[in-house]
């Protein structure tokens, strides 16, 4: 990744100051972004990072952060990347890093103080994660520990009693309590996936995907949500997006829009 | 589908016209396109036609035709949708319509009188096609009859010996003898994931990829070819674009390309 600070130039930031959350907000403005090839793949394999968008879409992503109070990735991303979470945007200093958000239902992230997250925390670059976990699971005292030695913390939230999952609705009220009114939801496949589908996907303030032009082929980590159908059980599409924007950026475009709720085609 | 006129605007046009056949080719000229969701699919569910692009892509469809001397279809998409396959382009007069080829090796397309196709070539408003099948698919003298009657014909081409399919390489070998020397191929998704596979991609010349901001949802038809390894088994991009142009049209986008070859990323 290399610690080298990034630029992202103002006439591309003017494109998308539409879509990101206003410079005051108190409800959580909640921002769906994400890089995907051609056959809306994230990645050639599940755990395999892969490279897919330019140098532009990079900046981009640290200018997104940016302009929000935390970023959240899922546990899976966090294991597969041990990724840094910061903001490299020339001139945003330590005060005004994002609070990084992982969603870690079972406890997964067996992260160290070698993690790139903590020693970016430790170091003034970053800031260290909060972990949203399940109410109930036993935490490691010493994971405990080295995660609020760094200013990180672990956030224990119900299961939903039908689905068994933790309810976004829930992890933004927990966030919002925190003092967190912007959220950008980073990945990997199954979180974006699982804010898509039509019981959260109205949560979605502004969605900003970068596509690049490669196909990765068939057995990649997908960005699909899951099929909708009508009254009848004819397939319907899952969500769409309205008031887009669609802005060149090197090889890649930027698509920018608002979802449009449960309309159908 | 309407039998009204189309315009498409020479401003667009003249963006698209570095990636389209010269005025004069001698050797085939292969354009592949067709318009996906965001998460890559052509349907929602096979035999289903999906309207996905705006009126602009439509007219663009036509504009394209009217560029190309041959379009290409799967039989899957002859059944399911009753195309026209014509050019509908105001200006477009009888003599400069684009032969229609159907791929049908099997020869599971029973066309009638009534199909659209053979209805707007009775009316001199498009022309009958050539349905490529396999040496000894036993043809029904009846159905060749009313392609022949119309001007169409059948033309039987060897299978692979390895593959058991039809080659790309002698479709166009095929359709250069009967003086076509352009092929746009619009689908549907068996005939496009074949064409970006490693033996046939390099027959590509041009991509034009028009993208509707949806998704349909998992379960649909998707492009997306087959994945490639690299020699130590690790999965690697299947195709990517170079010489890239984005062009927004309506709410969609419309990505131009040609095949970057088998580099990886």
């Amino acid at each position: 990744m290399g610690d080298q600070t990034l630029t992202f130039p103002r006439l591309e930031a003017d494109k998308l100051e539409p879509h990101l959350p206003p410079r005051e907000c108190s409800t959580p403005f909640v921002t769906l972004t994400f890089a995907t090839s051609l056959d809306s793949a994230l990645s050639l394999a599940p755990g395999t990072r892969t490279a897919l968008s330019g140098p532009q879409s990079k900046a981009m992503t640290h200018y997104l952060r940016s302009r929000h109070d935390a970023i959240c990735i899922g546990v899976g991303t966090a294991v597969a990347d041990d990724p840094g979470l910061n903001c490299r945007i020339q001139g945003v200093g330590a005060t005004q890093q994002p609070r990084p958000v992982v969603i870690d239902p079972n406890l997964r992230w067996q992260f160290t103080r070698q993690s790139k997250v903590l020693q970016l925390a430790k170091s003034g670059r970053g800031l260290a994660p909060f972990i949203i976990t399940t109410t109930g699971t036993a935490l490691s005292p010493e994971q405990q520990d080295l995660l609020e030695e760094h200013g990180g913390k672990y956030i224990a939230l119900d299961r939903d009693a039908v689905t068994q999952r933790v309810q976004w609705r829930d992890i933004l009220l927990a966030l919002q309590s925190e003092g967190l009114h912007s959220l950008m939801v980073e990945g990997g496949g199954e979180v974006i996936n699982s804010l898509l589908e039509p019981g959260a996907n109205h949560l979605i303030d502004s969605v900003i995907v970068t596509i690049a032009p490669t196909w990765l082929g068939r057995g990649g980590v997908v960005v699909s949500p899951a099929r909708r159908v009508d009254a009848h059980g004819h397939p319907i599409p899952a969500a769409r997006l309205a008031d887009t924007n669609w802005i060149p950026l090197g090889e890649d475009v930027v698509l920018c829009g608002r979802l449009a709720g449960s309309k159908e085609t």
